[in-house]
């Protein structure tokens, strides 16, 4: 947890703690390599520069991303090894600027239809660098991907119109438990559906070169051969929820919030100056309130809005100060980081750098 | 509504009809007039340099906003009366930003603590203008604001620190209701809870020249008289919350995402390319899901996530084709604002216009 906090910074604003960070960049990517896995971090978590220089450093193989532009804002930023994890529909405009993308890095992008990927053929058919092809799979979370017995069909079509069809991924949201079990579960989901996918590929005489899932909560719970690709994103940081689900401790947390104690209305009762335009609304069913106050366990963010969060405490528990400044860890980390602009590097109660959100509001 | 989408935009994106907007506008500009209030509309709803403009054009005495630095951004743009609706905490930074402010533009700012009164008196005493105060009344939402009975404790710490103390101010967010009983009682508690703190002011002998209260849902309740200020924001654009709760219809709704078919897995099912990042995850209690989609009015966005909205569709319906583009209405139009660089003006289904978001992410 970053501790203490520096005195005169603006709040709210995002402050990172940089040792905890890198220890918690240098565990994935040893336990990543112990087992055998390419790693490839989602760097929507903190859409930052410094942050992806760090983990591909620590052996990241390239990172992942969601977007066409929040692959631009990291190409920008020198990053040369992309995977668009998403079924990408190119109309002309992003046909152009994927294409542009692809004569310059080493690219690859998700698909999950035949005719995104007859799209994506006309789009990158003839680049500098082949545009490497994933094909998504649905693992339980119901979102985009084809069932696995599907996953020929479009990876046909793909090696048809010139792709190169490298392998399959899938994202385990439905990892998201209170108990280890139900992370274990899904787990198990993902690699029999990626398998059963990569299967359908093999009869396709496809070489497939990748098995890549997703995500902090399964990364620790795979068997050895079934996934060679992990593309987990929150642990840098770790947020409210991985605490609430067990996958970290108070200790991994590398982001927090601080917060100015703007209104005392009630001895149970305080508010603070930071609210949904920086934390987010983002709320699991296995959290408590709207963020975690580490100084204040057993409070409970109540009341969410745009710059205000209420806090309520337990009866008889003694509250802060007017014009204290206090700790929130967000719910989720991806929402607070396009919030902001920059976030603050602190050790020791010093701000010691500035940051700036590079990819932010990457949305197209 | 906006309609139709225009072609060619690169999708998520969003999208504002002028003339919708223009109506919202001056409706609101005329119904305040016509009742005797002055009408300072909230600006982080839309955040906009051309929007504000619009609205001080249409008859708004001036700008509300939350934060120093929205109050910074919208004085760039050339705006000259701001009021603060926030119990400002002032460290030295801030008090020296706020110094500046009260040099260059006519301020005022919400005060809700002895404590806080007398940090502003220390920051602004002696500015080329004096700053004006009002003290923030909690009239039933239970965030900030001081009790109606204790209004003067405060004012009179304002007073005696050098402020010029002209009123206070409220947020009834609890008009937030279903029906239009809750609206009026919160109009009601809103007028009770102002008409008491004035009363209180002018027993210390304040000349009570504003009494201010919110907000789209309670400004058509109020009875004349009570109330000579009005604060709503969302009206610009409406959303999906309004729809729900009765105060706007669909051909009131300025503003939607536009957002493209990634994805058909199933005949009750598609996915759209707009999530969190750019809708927000807002849901009031009145809403069926993270958005309104016109086209498909029984349809409910049942999943979202940072990138993805999965939507279902009611069993029969007729669901749309991979690449569409479709209208999403957001839930709360002050998230998704926030989120992006631009808003697309669309006219009879061309671009016509780019609008910067000036006061995107103003957090402190």
């Amino acid at each position: 947890m970053v501790a203490p906090l520096p005195d005169g910074i603006a709040t709210p604003a995002l402050v990172v703690d940089p040792e905890i960070l890198d220890r918690n960049i240098s565990r994935m990517a040893e336990a990543s390599r112990d087992r055998g896995f390419a790693l490839r971090p989602h760097a929507k978590s903190h859409k930052s520069a410094q942050i992806a220089d760090r983990q591909l450093r620590a052996g990241a193989r390239g990172l992942t991303v969601a977007t066409i532009s929040e692959a631009e804002a990291f190409v920008r930023a020198g990053v040369d090894d992309l995977f668009i994890a998403y079924p990408v529909w190119l109309d002309a405009g992003k046909a152009q600027r994927l294409r542009r993308l692809a004569d310059d890095v080493a690219l690859r992008v998700g698909v999950e239809s035949a005719e995104g990927a007859r799209r994506l053929g006309n789009a990158v058919g003839g680049s500098a660098r082949p545009v490497e092809v994933l094909v998504e799979i649905d693992s339980g979370t119901q979102r985009t991907g084809v069932p696995p017995h599907a996953a020929g069909e479009v990876a046909k079509t793909a090696a048809d119109v010139g792709l190169e069809v490298i392998g399959v991924f899938t994202f385990p949201g439905h990892g998201y438990g209170h108990d280890a079990q139900a992370r274990v579960r899904a787990a198990r989901d993902e690699e029999r559906a990626l398998d059963e996918a990569a299967q359908a590929l093999r009869e396709l005489r496809l070489d497939v070169r990748v098995v890549s899932g997703g995500s902090t909560p399964t990364a620790g719970q795979w068997q050895p051969g079934a996934v060679n690709e992990l593309r987990p994103g929150v642990y840098v940081f770790n947020d409210a929820t991985q605490l609430a689900i067990g996958t970290c401790q108070v200790e991994d947390l590398a982001l927090v919030a601080a917060a100015t104690v703007i209104s005392v209305p009630a001895p149970d009762r305080f508010v603070l100056d930071v609210g949904s335009k920086v934390l987010g609304t983002d709320r699991s069913p296995w959290v408590t309130g709207h963020g975690y106050l580490p100084r204040f366990p057993e409070a409970a963010i109540t009341g969410l809005w745009e710059h205000h969060a209420v806090v309520r405490l337990p009866e008889g528990a003694r509250g802060p100060r007017l014009g204290d400044v206090l700790a929130v860890v967000p719910n989720h980390i991806c929402t607070p980081v396009n919030l902001v602009d920059e976030l603050l590097v602190v050790r020791d109660g010093e701000v010691v750098d500035r940051w700036p959100v590079t990819a932010r509001g990457t949305n197209t």
